[in-house]
């Protein structure tokens, strides 16, 4: 009898969601509970151990029939150590949220950032099931990537892969947030797409977007915009021409480099859907190496709010694929 | 008794150059000859194999001792089938250069193009040596690159991966052959040095350059704008410095999406040494993200003429290396 069962745990600001899927990626249960981070790191701690142990106890399994945890936890951090850096959301600083919950629950802990675990996810379980080479870009509030390279997650040398949203696209571009300037990142997330819109209005563009936010420009979002180009707004279009400019670069950049058979796109930005992904398409289509330019298929991410927590279970599955069960 | 030899043949316009090593990649004889490829491709394919054979009785071998031969070839081909589709050098078309060798000597042959060929040399002979994710990236005519991953050539989903010269770095930036604006390529290769400089005393300016083309400004080339800025001129030193300040760019993308463990720079311009090594490493010193930002090395290619002949034995030793001999 070997081992049967991968754990997965998405920790997030206000919840935890935990699951447990079998050897085939099988999502067999789940249980979500409240993250509570005021009590404290091990407070926490402790209720994802719980989490564990309930999950274990309704599918009659002992840690020992558990290959690992997989953590999908937020902020940076050390995948070999399982250490958690700095968490703002959660309130945390060094925490060794791996070994901690590894020695909770008697059972092997691996711990990966969003966009890696997202990634995963969509390997597993979403738009990216049965390939081999993939690039998951995530376009919110920043920009940023998982990669996946011969079946399995690349994470590089020190853990920093597919940094993508700090990639360049233009020398002298806006200032980003890491300090340099033209990061894909200062000119296509959301946040990008909100300071262009913000500046237009200020610069007293008549847009239906003042009226959305009611006057409040700093209540302006990637959102909003998208609602006024909607609704035929020439300023939110331009705005979003251009972001999504951009953005295609980025993913011509990615084609180039990586030669991918799919990109997948999530994040909040993405769930404009067509608006994003008919202008990223055609400039794809017109831009990248031969090959790629024809072959490599851009889709929406498949998964919603499991995407964490999928993610963290098929971490396990990543991990330990070349391991029998 | 297993398979003992790989047999690497490096194809150029003037030379073919013809190497057997064991299955530890020690080098143990090589042979050289013309190509002659005005003779047709068949006379030149046929003095591959004569090679082969020449150095397989040098050996006292067999063709069922020999895992493979791994050709180094130009132009654009498709590596799966092993066809050469372009190749102006040799004024070839459309030639199977893989199935025709194979059949010629009843040895598997792999065939791989340039880039990709010298990266797994400096994997494997060069300044990669047990090095386990790799960027080579060379700086010549244009700017190419090969990827290791993981120990091994990664070559992408249509054989295009590391098209490092077409990724963009100036959305509105000079045209480049390919058809795109602002390529690295177009900003950072040899052409390109050569291209401003010759612009900039169009132009009017006042150069070494000039005296030392003897007023031919075609004859301008990244060496000679070398040459000029090591005399200390003016106009030679800003165009290098534009240049390696956007191939510092391309090198800083190279680090935020692979974070490799080493970034070998090879292709004639590398010739220029610390001209182009010094700025490019204080670049990524600064702008790329924090990991490889101060561990990943870059460092100039180890090996000079036989980088072809090494990376096509390393080719069949790439290839087989999940096989046993």
């Amino acid at each position: 009898m070997g081992k049967k069962y991968a754990v997965g745990v998405d920790l997030g600001g206000t919840k935890i969601a935990t699951g447990i899927v079998d050897q085939d990626g099988k999502l067999l249960d789940q249980v979500v509970c409240d993250t509570d981070a005021k009590e404290g790191s091990d407070a926490v701690l402790e209720r994802m151990a719980q989490s564990v142990k309930i999950l274990l106890e309704r599918q009659n399994a002992k840690p020992e029939d558990v290959l690992g945890i997989g953590v999908c936890s937020p902020g940076p951090l050390e995948r070999e150590t399982g250490l958690v850096l700095f968490a703002p959301n959660l309130g945390w600083k060094n925490v060794y949220l791996g070994p901690i919950l590894q020695e909770k629950t008697g059972i092997t802990t691996y711990v990966e950032n969003d966009a890696n675990a997202a990634a995963l996810a969509e390997k597993w379980f979403g738009a990216g099931r049965g390939v081999e080479n993939m690039v998951y870009i995530t376009v919110s509030t920043g920009v940023g990537s998982g990669i996946i390279i011969n079946d399995r997650l690349y994470a590089g040398t020190h853990g920093t892969a597919g940094e993508v949203g700090h990639i360049v696209i233009e020398g002298d571009g806006p200032l980003c947030g890491c300090g340099q300037r033209g990061c894909l990142e200062s000119l296509a997330s959301g946040t990008a797409i909100a300071r262009m819109a913000k500046e237009a209005l200020q610069a007293g563009a008549e847009s239906v977007i003042r009226d959305l936010v009611e006057g409040d420009l700093d209540a302006i979002s990637a959102k909003v915009v998208g609602e006024a180009a909607k609704q035929g707004d020439k300023v939110a279009q331009e705005v979003l021409d251009k972001a999504f400019y951009y953005l295609s670069l980025g993913v011509v950049n990615v084609l180039n480099l990586f030669d991918p058979e799919v990109v997948v796109i999530g994040g909040g930005v993405s769930k404009l859907g067509d608006m994003l992904f008919t202008p990223v398409i055609e400039q794809v289509r017109k831009k990248a190496v031969a090959g790629p330019r024809e072959k490599t298929r851009i889709v929406p991410a498949a998964l919603g709010v499991d995407a964490g927590m999928l993610g963290a279970c098929s971490l396990v599955l990543d991990v330990t694929k070349t391991q029998s069960f």
